[in-house]
């Protein structure tokens, strides 16, 4: 378990194995936390904020200290080179002369990515974005563990904005891969992104049942219910006698309740004009008197504002702010593996829980750009381009590789015919047999018919018809 | 003189050998600024400036840094997750957990009470809007006793803005605990705040002889006098001889002038609206030709603007850039001393200047509010309730816990009667000789006749009138 | 070489010996980063910047950390006591009782002589407006002496934004001091200002062939030269047969291109007006295929905007990013000498390239102000008076001691004949013979007539006639 060096940008980057052996170094940090002094004695962290955070920044600050290290720190775009035009790829590469180890956070999705690739020191991302916040996730694992041991089989709910909050998008995967089973509940208009949910369904092993699928089951929630994740080793075999057994698996309840505020600052005009506020989910002590949740621990990545109620601050179920204590030991771990203080005490890993999906990159995209708008492809054009995994041939879905959203490209072609053989040059619409049949080393896609015809293709027979795929074609 | 682990948030959170005490540990530490490097290293004190401040933020970082300690801080309210809607108590509790000790500057009045009451760990008051500033009052103590090795009987004035300096509010109970003869002249509209005098007058056992009443003695003052504060052991017995001695002791001149800047950022749109700017003091070369001030140190807890000309600067009685670096030593003895890293010397106390002074809490209030607008009580709603303990029966005055701001209820009814005994559950006037029968644990106070009705209390016979109550019949 | 206790404000006030001494120590920390961490132990760096920084600032912060010193920081002018209205002089005295040693970056021009004037400990320029960036200066020399060993005789060109660029500034003197041959290439109308072109001119011993002089052997270049600076040393001597060995020596290339981007923040609406910027020179691929440049470093003190393309930073020739991490080691050496905690290695120095040349100030100033706008002796006019030196007697050219921008006054008289001898009170016109007549030491200069009118001074026989100075005549 060689930790030493890499960086921490999407929770996938970690192994199980990795995160659980990282946790057991914590509990060592948790229980000596003043005798780490020496541990990072002479080494630099930099502290890069370029959108507002007190405890994200000031716990890993804290933890930097606390192993001896020192910081040197960036707060707020305003006040940094950013606004002389600067590229991040640029300060990255400087500010990784500075520094034995970066974090950052950053307002557009897969700005850390960017960060990491030009550093060439480790990195740690501290949000980026909508997209993902690693370090909460281990955060909020470790809390979790701590109370409950294991994770696996564990019933979690995800409560309020699935939509645009990091931190559920990193822990739902971490979830998933730990064989947790994930109730999604979102406020109105809140719910999962479709790409997250595709991910659930495409990387690992358990079985994502999409809310109109389960609707008839699902009579008394009280939020809207997106979807629920089962892993498969539960203990009901769910996948397999669905409308029963979820209900029974329902009448349970949830071990533990994961609340989220609404992520006011990301809502986008168009795509969040319905929002009704006044429907927000609150968790309050009426509600923690409800039978399923007499055993539930309730967490929250904090800052909350009004859907966790003070009134269940002393409540003993009441985990958040033991669980935000938690970040310090948590990231005095992370920070000691990955500067090579430490070494990771070898762990047992249980991989059952991740289907091993290596995603061949798409090499000829013409005119497609990344539909996030606030994807970091948009703003760094200078020094990075637009790359994409294909993540399903049918229908044709290409992934980001820095936001994770994704496209599908209408029309595509084949680079094999493209050498010598112009007479080949054909393109056709990516949903018909084409998508399939053409190796995915091999495939072209392009945004438009005009985008393919100005590169010398011409339509094939494929190309102008309309196709429906009909839902048992899907292949991912 | 166990100070490990507590607050200081008012000046009077310390009692006066517990100052003396810190006082003889600064000495040792100014002696030997280099030589504390290993006193709190692994400790970690969050800096959290919510206000503008170079010198104080500089000078408690400075004051760790020199301990051998670390340094987390959070610099302006946008910058932070407060600006996500989140509560000061809320994230004192977090950052008390990633922190040993909190520094806090923060523009409502009361909010380092807030903090140091959720934090779990020692809070320090680096400023609470026009509230305390105790720090700084510790640093002019020093200074003032460095040079004029005791404070007792030490005849100072205080010039400026006494109306809305915090720094002066801090200072004037420090000296008059300590047995100092405050003369208070203030620039014009700029008097000492009533609630200020009245915690004088109650709380400490010197005589303040407001301006109304010794008007006549005092013609030739070159700014308007608020009043003077006498220590009862002065050697003239003013308060005895008022007229003849008074005038003695202003023709002695001052031994300290305390010089402060109009507060321009918390002058409030109404109640400043006729100040004249034009008017307000200036202590220049000039001035301080004049014979009474022939052996007078001059103060001022800087920045300066205009009120302190440059041509003084080199003047040996000038003290401030002195006074100013002094600070270091103070903050390092103090965060050594709340830190436990230090034991504070036992030192003879002389407590003839304290009046032991227990006010009751208020139990019973409706509809209540602090007067002042920017007390933290109208912010924090949902993390803290109005409090208030009685400082003065006769005229009911009670006084706010957060900020000290007073307010007088119009409304009283006793407890006693409430339990069971409906046909009692009468108010009365709180200016009826109600206000002083009523047990102070039992009073209940309202903020209009509708509020008390509300809750289904009658009108007494002593409700609807009005009293004025004579001087003789005041009781504090 | 006793560097301890010193301030670093232009790069004038280290000697070349002494700038080849701090490189040896840089070389020193440069192979042995690690190992500097007690160096400056228990030391403060105050580092206060009023200007955007992202690479400068955690540069020197990580310098202080490698060198086991603490950091207290100030960022940005409206998060500090300045926007209450402190001068800066009152904040050095300040912050110069707290740290040991203090960095600053101010908008202002002349804004860190003020600060080393009045803090009492070393400070060192990080930056002050388009004035100077000596300790940039230091890293670009450092990397430059790093890969061709000596600057003696070295081919330099500095291309783009001459105008505004303050690391282009003091990096112009230095090379000339060091008898590097200097090509000023500007991007259009961004040209040297004079006041550069005069100081190379008077203070160092080689030869400034302006571009007027040299135009008609200058036909194919690329961009607007300016100028180029030729050490006396150089093998060709291009001062005695200029035309010839000019061309020879433009066919040579340049060993090192050190590019600057438009410093957009500095643009002044009416001087800046008619800029292209569409003509702003960009270095790519394209240009670095020139044979003159195939030798060619190409430097850059970052962060670069459009002008220097990505293309070519996998370029051998590319230094820019070698160049900013080496800001470290030069900072760590900077700072351990002036904090005295290593002493320079003595270096024997090449002290041919600099002129001595004392300049006289000028004692008696009536009526003149620094003509940049951006001079700090317009803003800190409490603290500071406007002071000048005599640099040219014909023309009269006063320089500003803190901006170094130029002035050159209307009227002058002579003081001797001001004491005691009123009927010889008389006033003469500055470019009269009596400009070069009168003792510097005696010289009084006046902005208009009426200000030598109003104190008492008749206009004599020379007053009142304008004259023109012959190239002949003029002297230095």
């Amino acid at each position: 378990m060689a930790l030493a060096n890499r960086n921490l940008v999407t929770i996938d980057d970690l192994s199980n194995g990795e995160i659980e052996s990282l946790f057991s170094l914590a509990d060592d940090m948790h229980n000596a936390m003043e005798k780490q002094i020496n541990l990072c004695r002479g080494k630099i962290m930099a502290s890069l904020f370029f959108e507002p955070s007190t405890r994200t920044k000031l716990s890993f600050e804290a933890a930097m200290h606390r192993l001896g290290g020192s910081v040197i720190s960036v707060v707020d775009v305003k006040a940094t080179s950013l606004a002389k035009g600067e590229s991040i790829a640029d300060m990255a590469r400087v500010v990784g002369s500075y520094a034995d180890i970066i974090v950052v956070r950053h307002p557009w999705e897969g700005a850390a990515r960017v960060i990491a690739d030009y550093a060439g020191v480790p990195v740690i991302n501290a949000g980026d974005g909508g997209h993902e916040h690693p370090t909460q996730t281990l955060c909020d694992l470790y809390a979790l563990k701590k109370e409950r041991r294991t994770l696996k089989g564990l019933r979690i709910a995800l409560w309020g904005d699935l939509k645009h909050g990091r931190t559920v998008h990193s822990l739902t995967y971490a979830l998933a891969r730990f064989g947790a089973i994930i109730h999604f509940r979102s406020g109105p208009g809140l719910e999962l992104p479709e790409y997250v949910k595709r991910k659930l369904e495409t990387e690992y092993t358990g079985r994502l049942e999409r809310y109109e699928n389960i609707s008839n089951i699902i009579k008394d929630s009280r939020f809207p219910i997106d979807a629920i994740y089962i892993t498969p080793g539960s203990p009901h075999q769910l996948a397999n006698i669905p409308d029963v057994s979820m209900q029974i698996e329902l009448d349970k309840g949830v071990e533990a309740l994961y609340v989220t505020r609404l992520q006011m600052e990301r809502l986008s005009g168009k795509a969040d004009e319905g929002l009704k506020k006044e429907e927000y989910p609150v968790v309050d002590k009426k509600l923690l008197k409800g039978k399923e949740f007499a055993e539930t621990l309730v967490l929250h990545p904090l800052p909350r504002v009004d859907e966790l109620a003070r009134d269940i601050d002393a409540d003993p179920r009441s985990m958040y702010f033991k669980q935000a204590a938690l970040g310090v030991p948590v990231r005095m771990a992370l920070i000691a593996l990955l500067l090579g203080a430490k070494k990771a005490p070898a762990v047992e890993e249980d991989r059952s829980f991740i289907r091993k999906t290596e995603y061949t990159p798409c090499h000829y995209v013409y005119g497609i750009k990344c539909p996030n708008r606030n994807c970091v492809s948009h703003y760094e054009k200078e020094s990075i381009k637009p790359e994409f995994t294909i993540v399903c041939r049918r229908p044709l879905i290409l992934r980001c590789v820095y936001c994770e959203h994704e496209v599908s490209p209408p029309f595509i072609a084949s680079s094999e015919w493209h050498e010598g053989k112009l007479i080949n040059k054909q393109y056709h619409s990516a949903s018909s047999h084409w998508a399939r049949k053409i190796k995915a080393e091999n495939l072209i896609v392009f945004s438009s018919e005009k985008d393919a015809e100005v590169r010398g293709f011409k339509p094939s027979h494929y190309a102008k018809k309309r196709y429906r795929i009909s839902k048992k074609e899907v292949e991912l």
